[in-house]
């Protein structure tokens, strides 16, 4: 479960993935408050955003615009917050040995500007040359959850964001997109049906999360 | 004075680029006032920014920031703003047949960016790829000055932006850097003595947008 680039930092880089309404911020909260618990020097973050800069970015991406929003205009945007993310607070905190948590990450941008937005995969993949220079997560949990379920539970928000606000058919294409990069990757993927209880999730992520935790920290 | 790139749209694309102080904005308004008493189907805009979104992206670019902005952060707002100005109004401009003079565009990143910052050349001609598929101004006016007379400018002005406020060494760079432009490409670019009364640069500049204007409109 663990990929064998050779890294330069000695902390563990693990994202969680999923489309909206799936219930990453639930999850991500018991995660957090877990490992916390056990005293395990950790930051927990979120992409887009993670510096006072890239969550000025990420608000901007999330606001309804009057202007059409192009595709690569949101793109670019993406990687602008993901390179002051990457820079200023997630290679520092591996290389001091961190335990990172990260709330959606590059294969969001895949999902979601790539499958859904249908911006071209090797615009992608060069902006993640550019921006992250080899840095990749060495554990992804996708949380995955048929998309009826998933939309009921935006709908049930008080109000929506940019992304929240796209149709069945976006999430369709980004959900499949997700399925696909977890098969083409099964080293880094770990697939977790979403649609049980927070309390089985939970135990089932602790279980995905303990072998790679335990390399470098004890938890349990 | 053409470039020989087959274009799919019948306006002119013209842009004036130069380091800060080297009386670029002036020189503008005595353009386009001229050219709208001329009658002449204008867009006169600016970079970065030239749209409500890509402003916005230009005032965050210009602001200072208490936190660290990373060159790669800024190259990427950068084009994401073009992204947004190049589909959005510049394009549009260009296939409805019009004169299009822009205040800085690609150029500048090559100058400020590149040079100034340092990043990688290859990122930037990557990033032009993807964002421009092939848009690039047929002729580029260059006003140039000794660095000490665009800081004399630049120190006289009441508050300065990011830019505004780097060191000489970043604009000898710069200059540096756009003059090495002009004599790769001496096809595209004309380089104007900056350090003249706006009367004679404003002859200089009609004089050499004469010929390119004419192609198409009746200037004189």
């Amino acid at each position: 479960m663990t990929n064998s680039n050779k890294q330069d930092y000695s902390g563990i880089f693990i994202t969680l993935e999923g489309i909206e309404g799936v219930g990453k911020t639930t999850l991500m909260k018991f995660l957090a408050e877990y490992l916390h618990q056990h005293e395990i020097p950790l930051l927990v973050t979120r992409e887009p955003g993670g510096t006072p800069l890239a969550d000025d970015i990420r608000h901007f991406l999330l606001s309804e615009h009057e202007e059409t929003v192009q595709p690569e205009t949101e793109l670019l945007l993406m990687f602008a917050a993901r390179a002051q993310h990457v820079q200023n607070v997630l290679r520092p905190a591996l290389k001091a040995g961190k335990l990172v948590i990260c709330d959606r990450f590059t294969d969001t941008t895949y999902a979601y500007q790539g499958a859904g937005r249908g911006v071209n995969k090797a615009k992608i993949e060069m902006l993640e040359n550019v921006v992250q220079d080899g840095l990749k997560p060495e554990l992804t949990v996708l949380l995955d959850a048929p998309i009826d379920i998933c939309l009921e539970r935006i709908k049930a928000r008080k109000k929506t964001d940019r992304f929240e606000s796209e149709t069945k058919q976006f999430f369709q294409k980004a959900r499949n997109a997700y399925l696909e990069m977890a098969a083409a990757e099964p080293e880094r993927f770990y697939v977790l049906n979403a649609d049980q209880s927070i309390e089985t999730l939970g135990a089932e992520l602790l279980k995905i999360l303990q072998p790679v935790i335990n390399r470098k920290f004890i938890l349990s």
